[in-house]
């Protein structure tokens, strides 16, 4: 079974998929299982990171930010601009797929653990993610 | 089929899971599919890592040392100390999730490859890991 | 179902497996569902990577050289050069393991996005990599 979710970024950070992530496998109806989340793009990425204080996503763009670097003269694929590469790099050094566990019905997600689409582009794009439900 | 893992940790360092992982799955008794191993925190992690030389998981910890030092004042997010903040970076770096075939009724790990949870705080912690066995 | 690919590096460089993915899909006759792909070694792994411009896996290998540096006198395993210890880093900077879906039979990749075998080691490795196919 699979779902696909579009979302529009507004550019560059963190947008929270928990909702849709619970959603899709309420209606899954599967109780134990696997969820695979795959975002369908090589300038954007999924992460698991901390959802209580939205500090912890400022500093993660800070620390990814200096890491690497927009505009940084080592890059030579600058096509569409400064954050070009660096949303390759961004997306690499993350990932584009993640599973998580189906528990009792529910995405078995950690206390402080949430789903987010990180967009490395800085201007708005449409993301196409596929979620693969598994009985297991 | 779904079994849970808890362990203890001793604070920052590497803890071989590969043991546990063998157990699950030979519990299982499942012959061919994946073994998907999952941590429900956003200060530890999984890695798989070259398991002759201990060596290496101490370059591994310099190296991530130096990549996300303790105390840098970039970060903001400081409430439980100098180590909180890069714990988050260091685990979106590396991952919360890891799958592992499951081939002749066994994980279908490499010669020098091991599982290791990765905790990145600096003092012990209790650490959930749920493994999610499929068929396939 | 399993199927095992052998792959013989030249070297250090990333290596298109997105044939190899496509038909053993193809071959297992699924039509929804996962592909998990893995690769066996400390030394070497997978990545998906814009597929349009060379340059960009060029650039890939500039930013990871300069961030894990051959030869770092940080690192004090060095037992098989000084490409040793960075091939592990960059090994668990990226994945051994990808799931990619499978909708309509085929691999769920996007238009930009191609599997490839990233070869960490300066010289030519023989890497063995299982894919575990599931239907969902």
């Amino acid at each position: 079974m699979q779902k696909i979710l579009n979302i529009q970024t507004r550019g560059r950070g963190t947008y929270d998929l928990s909702p849709d992530l619970a959603r899709c496998v309420r209606e899954s109806g599967i109780d134990s299982g696997l969820c695979h989340c795959f975002v369908h793009h090589t300038s954007a990425s999924l992460i698991l990171c901390e959802n209580a204080d939205p500090d912890v996503r400022h500093d993660l763009e800070t620390f990814m930010g200096n890491l690497v670097p927009d505009g940084d003269p080592m890059f030579i694929h600058i096509d569409e601009g400064e954050d070009d590469m660096p949303a390759h790099v961004r997306s690499i050094l993350t990932q584009a797929g993640i599973s998580i566990p189906i528990t009792d019905g529910r995405p078995g997600l950690g206390t402080w653990q949430s789903l987010y689409l990180w967009e490395h582009r800085l201007h708005p794009q449409q993301r196409r993610i596929t979620l693969t439900l598994i009985a297991g």
